[in-house]
């Protein structure tokens, strides 16, 4: 690519270092901002700016947070005792969208892959056993991804925990919505395993 | 979607601001951002800034540059009796990565569309006139996208140059390692009333 300009290419780069932005996007991108008369790149400017100064990390969960302790953990109609553990503030936005959970979240910050040099030390392990012994927790639900990662690192902290709370994953099976034919057999053969009582009351 | 920060959700609203980034590409973007231990935010911050501040329009043909004549204006090299009329700074780089061409450019910013509401004052359309008239020019080349805006742009221009200088228009017809089942019907007929007569010699 041929840049007429040093600051456009430069634009360019730090805009193609995002995830999943190509330098033909970056290029419609920062060429959209060039063309725009001010006013969006302050707003973006000001944005990226209030992200670097004045973004908090829950102290309890790690949930980003506006405060020390974010609203989720602040509020008083949500259930301490349960703690749902997820690998990323994205799952906890997903969760929270479902409307189906009342308790409070953990944030690990991923999973523990050893191909990719991350260890339990790299993530929020340890504040989530000290949550455990400081405070009284009936339930961890491990909503983790299914995939080997994922599982090591349910084991791991179930090990670290030593029966002292009772650990649940969620529910792994087919989709709603989903064709058995497209389900792949790893998932059908556990959903089978897993099988649920049928109730006719049951909602969806 | 719900937000844990005030300050994660203005972030996002600014990102999906841009082009063909929604709401969930804006917050994989903000949550990789704010992951980043600042250098990314501050490299992308910086380029933003520049864009806003540094970055200028080339006084003869209206590309980006860092100068108030843009590189290509200025080299010593470059035919400045060919003018290339194209429609935005993208089609420059496009045209320039073929290294086909050895004029200079005159970038309209856009083509006469009254559905918009884009006139021909919108344009940088007298400006090429005013070039016309300082500067002897041999050819303008009309590189505009084949549209019914397109020739109405090519045909206001042809009628307000009136014949002061040869407009040529780029070819049109079918692409190279394009299958003439698939092309369209007007781009075929198109492309036989414009043949060109075969010569076994002529380079690819």
């Amino acid at each position: 690519m041929k840049f007429s300009s040093k600051t456009l290419e430069k634009a360019v780069e730090a805009m193609s270092a995002l995830p999943s932005i190509g330098k033909k996007s970056a290029l419609r991108l920062v060429l959209h901002l060039a063309d725009n008369k001010g006013e969006k790149k302050k707003r973006l400017i000001d944005a990226i700016e209030a992200l670097q100064n004045e973004l908090k990390v829950c102290e309890k969960c790690h949930n980003y947070s506006d405060t020390n302790i974010c609203n989720i953990c602040f509020d008083p109609a949500r259930n301490k005792k349960i703690i749902c553990v997820v690998e990323s503030v994205k799952d906890v936005m997903a969760i929270e969208n479902t409307m189906q959970f009342s308790g409070v979240y953990h944030i690990l910050g991923g999973v523990i892959s050893p191909l990719e040099g991350i260890g339990p030390e790299d993530l929020n392990i340890y504040s989530l056993v000290d949550r455990l012994k400081n405070q009284e927790i009936d339930e961890l639900i491990m909503a983790i991804s299914p995939t080997i990662e994922g599982d090591t690192t349910i084991y791991y902290v179930s090990k670290l925990i030593d029966n002292a709370v009772s650990i649940s994953t969620i529910a792994r099976g087919v989709s709603f919505g989903g064709e058995l034919e497209y389900a792949d057999e790893l998932t059908l053969g556990r959903s089978i395993h897993s099988r649920t009582e049928y109730n006719n009351s049951m909602s969806v």
